[in-house]
């Protein structure tokens, strides 16, 4: 008997910003890489921040992993799982496996945090008067990161030379982007996204995205 | 003959704010949880933008870490790389080390960018006119976190009852919020820094951390 399939929580409805970036799109976009197959569970707002959801995610978010018992939450933490406990997103030396793992850290906590704050300026502050004034000092921050990354990247086709989990999470959190013009100054990096969204995983981890969206919003509780 | 002692990067002086919180104290922490001495590289913020320092760090920051030939960067992957390859910050069984690294990510992704944005009001755009408009705002977002996760630890010790990487993690993180009166309203994350910064590794991390800056800024270049 096999294990029973590993099964993620992802919205039922987001708008349409978020369509894509959602944080189960790197843990699908993951278990599509290593080839196994998953389930899953979709919830809305109001239930995931249920107590019976924070049992899983205390924050009240997506994703959460469960497998045979097992549970556990934070999509860097579940891409690492999936990274160490299966074949291909992960080199096998641990030097390289480690240098691959900064670069999930990188994205996540030197290259996102930036993009956020952008997204505060465009999106979730976007009506506030300070708005249009704090957009390019938000803005010279992700510059900054994005011309660093870009310098180290070079003419490597990823970070380290193959596809990691580093290469997945950087362009998750570069898919944050998404929306501005940012990108296209940095044609390594916008050559760098389109090589991994370019994979049969990642179309594969996209399309199921995707299509589990409800079209319309959910009526208000 | 022993391996070399790992080397790490720190920063020769920063302003009073960043006293105690600059990431280096984290790997020190955890190299002091799991007795490993080091030695610290100071550099200052000339020569950590100068291409030397950008070859072990693409972003320009402090820490990095190198052993016998082996370097990386980003501080979180630091501390799993410490915790993975020595005794003391990670549970031995598999399922258990996941959940502990599950809080390192928990801390950095999920906890971070809201201390971090409340900085920026706090410190970083204190004399923009927004600052005092935005702080409210800001704030609401670290309340929720701090309640949420306030709610989790509940009457444990530790996030996962022993003390992980992600506790270190956790605490590092919320030291952030010194300087503000935040975590004063959550009496159980008060006393679990506490309890957290009590432990002698902690104590000998952050003495060291805080004798290696000058007392007087470099003259400007």
């Amino acid at each position: 008997m096999s294990d029973p399939l590993p099964v993620i929580t992802a919205f039922r409805w987001v708008p349409d910003f978020a369509r894509g970036v959602v944080r189960d799109m790197r843990v699908r976009w993951a278990l599509e890489e290593v080839g196994q197959p998953y389930q899953v569970r979709l919830v809305d707002g109001i239930s995931v921040k249920a107590a019976e959801h924070r049992c899983l995610q205390p924050f009240g978010q997506v994703p959460t992993y469960e497998q045979d018992g097992f549970t556990m939450f934070e999509s860097g933490a579940i891409l690492l799982h999936i990274a160490r406990t299966r074949t291909g997103l992960l080199p096998d030396d641990p030097a390289q496996a480690a240098a691959a793992e900064q670069w999930v850290f990188a994205a996540m906590t030197s290259v996102e945090p930036a993009i956020q704050d952008l997204g505060l300026v465009n999106i979730f502050e976007a009506d506030q008067p300070w708005a249009e004034a704090r957009r390019p000092i938000s803005e010279a921050r992700v510059r900054s990161r994005l011309a660093d990354l870009s310098q180290r990247l070079g003419d490597q086709p990823y970070l380290e030379g193959l596809f990691t989990a580093g290469d997945l999470m950087m362009v998750c959190v570069l898919r944050g982007l998404t929306g501005t013009s940012l990108l296209a100054d940095y044609p390594t990096l916008e050559a760098y996204v389109a090589r991994c969204q370019a994979r049969p995983a990642f179309r594969r981890a996209l399309a199921a995205h995707l299509a589990d969206f409800d079209t319309t919003p959910p009526l208000a509780a």
